[in-house]
């Protein structure tokens, strides 16, 4: 049986990747309000697809922002049930003139195939789908144990519609496992599992002076400058080490097993090669005594992402602004609680604020930190599968990211779930030319074939 | 042969107002690139109407940027010669959204005409035209003194056209006095001499760290964010009472006289109201120990006025930015010298660089700060002109802003400079919905033609 769908699967690999292609030809930006067309033609894309090769039940749920697609599979009886996760949404491809190629006309180069979204996370969603097409087809039709698929389209704007289905309607996700690939593999030709995820709390910090935009000429010394407000705001969250300054922010973090971390000290990781490569600063920046892997695994951090207000344009405006805004967020570890977090840095800004200001301090969503336990059937049959593909042993490690939904299947649906991800370190994510490696969306198809099917034996 | 001009100006108001709607409809604004053809336009229109009012010697001068306008007559012989200054370029107009009626098309409301550069300062430099066309008018096709014109179009993008201009020609500006009608009336119905100017020193720093965008769950904790970067130098540039920390930075600063800040202290301005109608923040900001009016006018400030770089949109994007920008500007005070100031602060910034980014510290552009002697016949001229329109007492004020040309017009032409100008302290320079008190460029125009006329008699 595995056979025959691994030889589907390669007989079709030339029409799997024109089809990703066009689905990264529709710009479904779901941050932005304008490209909300191109967002539910992505949706439609995927489950006209679902549709087309067998999947049941087919169709779009409708959340107050953009829709989910569902879809089941569930004549396998006696057999457990996965539930396929992925999302069809993208981040915005903004800087524009950064990109090689532009980034909503997928280009192969070199063995990549460059747009946005080719590994966040269409191309690795799409894998699902032609893993579901090729066991479909070799099983003559059928699937060698039950699935249902969700695939959201806000996951890059906080995913509050599918948090709410799951919340709200868990028994129509009833499954035994959620298999995510959604994550990067710790280095190439390295088969990788990801068993902990970061949260976070994203925030805006509004500061308002002035009733209105003023001249810096005029009022300069007398008028509250919002910008220089949230400079002194920001330079206190946290110090030039890096350590967060909030009171009480790192109560509940308990750190990785000594077991954990002598792990990670022989994953194959070049800190200069890091620094040069995939960051390319003068030098990396970080908490003192802790590897760069544990203080972006398992260190909560504080970013500042874009300061929207007054005058951006080339040249000289004397502006006082009458407001402007910090993007901040905020990443946690296990056992943090995000919304406790959140009460702690917003009281904390608060009482940062400098005379003359007002401030809002928002959270605009938010997301649990995830920790697995590996001693489960579905990680062992992850870790199988992976090795038939690549002929090596599975390294766990955890990402810096946040998966919010993997923290709502644990919370409400009850299950574990499998993060068996194929993006790469250099895949520049969330950046210009984000990247797949092409032969990775052929071993992930493959890889999730083998280990649907050991779990369907 | 007062009343004669005066009463030509009286019977052409309506046409004079519609002529200033019609430059006011020109978008030319200096300092974005594709309005590059709209400020042109603009200079022709002034050169246009020069022509058409009798001046000789019209033509664009052009320079690296946008042109200078020319104009001269220079037929009364024996009398003195007039340099009238003003400036055809405008602000850009953003926030788009906080204007009532578009900036670009004029609207008369309450008296008051709206427009980007009603006042700031198509408005005021079209005072001069008019009134000279009045007295043309009135002299039978002559003038009663010699008169230069120089109109320029890059004022609000640092003014280095007419800067280079006046360095290497003074020749060609030979005058005994400058007139410039670029400031406001300390209050409405008061007759005002600006006799002091803050210099300035526009800069820009850059911050760059890693050398693209990078996801901030992958990389937060090992990334240097340049906008954390930017907010530690930013929040260590004053202290919280805005006292300003460069070394050395107050050296060289003048205080004024006690009989200036005396003189100042009888001027009608109530602190509270200015605080709750012209700024409208919950209080004012600013040093110790100083009022208002010195804090704008006598002692240097730092203001920023934007942070280009990274997300601005609506929703979130988690970037780490490689790279993002202060606009920070500095106000200076006599005896203060802005390339010495800038100087001091390029040494300061570089010195707060945290760890793992490298700035760019960049003067956009300069201007000395003015204090003009008030015991000549120009100034005496016109405070007995501005007496006949308004039967009022001129008072002498300071402002806060910066006319770099006038620094220029004492450095290269050896003549003092007259600020004669009828805005008014509410008429929202550089901010949406400026305007001009419509009667006040009507009393301009009188106030301009007395004023010429004394000097010429």
């Amino acid at each position: 049986m595995s056979a025959a769908a691994l030889d589907f699967a390669r007989q079709h690999q030339t029409r799997f990747l024109d089809e990703l292609k066009s689905l990264l030809r529709i710009p479904s930006v779901s941050t932005l309000p304008q490209h909300q067309e191109d967002v539910r033609h992505a949706a439609r894309f995927v489950a006209d697809e679902l549709r087309r090769i067998g999947m049941e039940n087919v169709r779009l749920i409708e959340t107050e922002g953009h829709p989910l697609v569902y879809a089941d599979w569930l004549h396998a009886e006696g057999k457990s049930t996965a539930l396929c996760y992925g999302h069809y949404d993208v981040q915005p491809p903004d800087p524009l003139d950064e990109w090689t190629s532009p980034p909503f006309e997928p280009e192969e180069r070199n063995g990549n195939l460059y747009a946005r979204g080719a590994v966040d996370d269409k191309g690795q969603m799409y894998m699902h789908v032609k893993a579901l097409e090729s066991l479909m087809h070799a099983h003559q039709g059928r699937l060698p144990l039950n699935v249902r698929v969700i695939v959201e389209g806000e996951e890059e704007v906080g995913g509050e519609g599918i948090a709410r289905f799951v919340r709200e309607h868990p028994e129509q996700l009833k499954a035994d496992f959620a298999l995510v690939s959604d994550t990067e593999m710790f280095a190439p030709e390295l088969p990788t599992l990801c068993v902990g995820l970061r949260g976070m709390i994203y925030t805006e910090i509004e500061a308002r002076g002035a009733k209105t935009d003023l001249h810096s000429g005029m009022y300069g010394g007398a008028a509250p400058n919002p910008f220089v407000a949230l400079a002194q705001i920001i330079a206190r969250l946290k110090d030039i080490n890096g350590r967060i300054l909030i009171p009480g922010f790192y109560d509940k973090v308990t750190p990785p097993s000594q077991t954990e971390i002598r792990a990670w000290r022989t994953l194959p990781f070049d800190e200069e090669h890091y620094r040069a490569t995939e960051v390319g600063s003068r030098v990396l920046i970080g908490e003192p005594g802790y590897s760069v892997l544990e203080r972006t695994w398992a260190r909560p951090t504080l970013d500042v992402h874009g300061m929207p207000g007054g005058f951006t344009g080339a040249g000289a405006k004397t502006v006082i602004p009458a407001k402007a805004t910090a993007k901040v967020s905020l990443r946690l570890v296990p056992d943090m609680n995000p919304a406790e977090s959140f009460a702690q840095y917003q009281k904390y800004v608060l009482s940062l604020c400098p005379p003359g200001v007002d401030l809002d301090v928002r959270l605009i969503h938010s997301g649990e930190p995830i920790l697995v336990r590996t001693d489960n059937p579905f990680i062992r049959a992850a870790t199988e599968a992976m090795h038939e593909v690549f002929h090596k042993d599975t390294v766990f490690v955890r990402s810096g990211g946040s998966i919010p939904i993997v923290g709502d299947f644990e919370r409400y649906l009850k299950i574990p779930t499998v993060m068996m991800g194929f993006g790469l370190p250099d895949d520049n994510l969330h950046a210009p030319n984000e990247k797949f490696h092409i032969a990775n969306f052929y071993r992930g198809i493959e890889s999730i074939i083998l280990f649907l099917e050991k779990l369907g034996s």
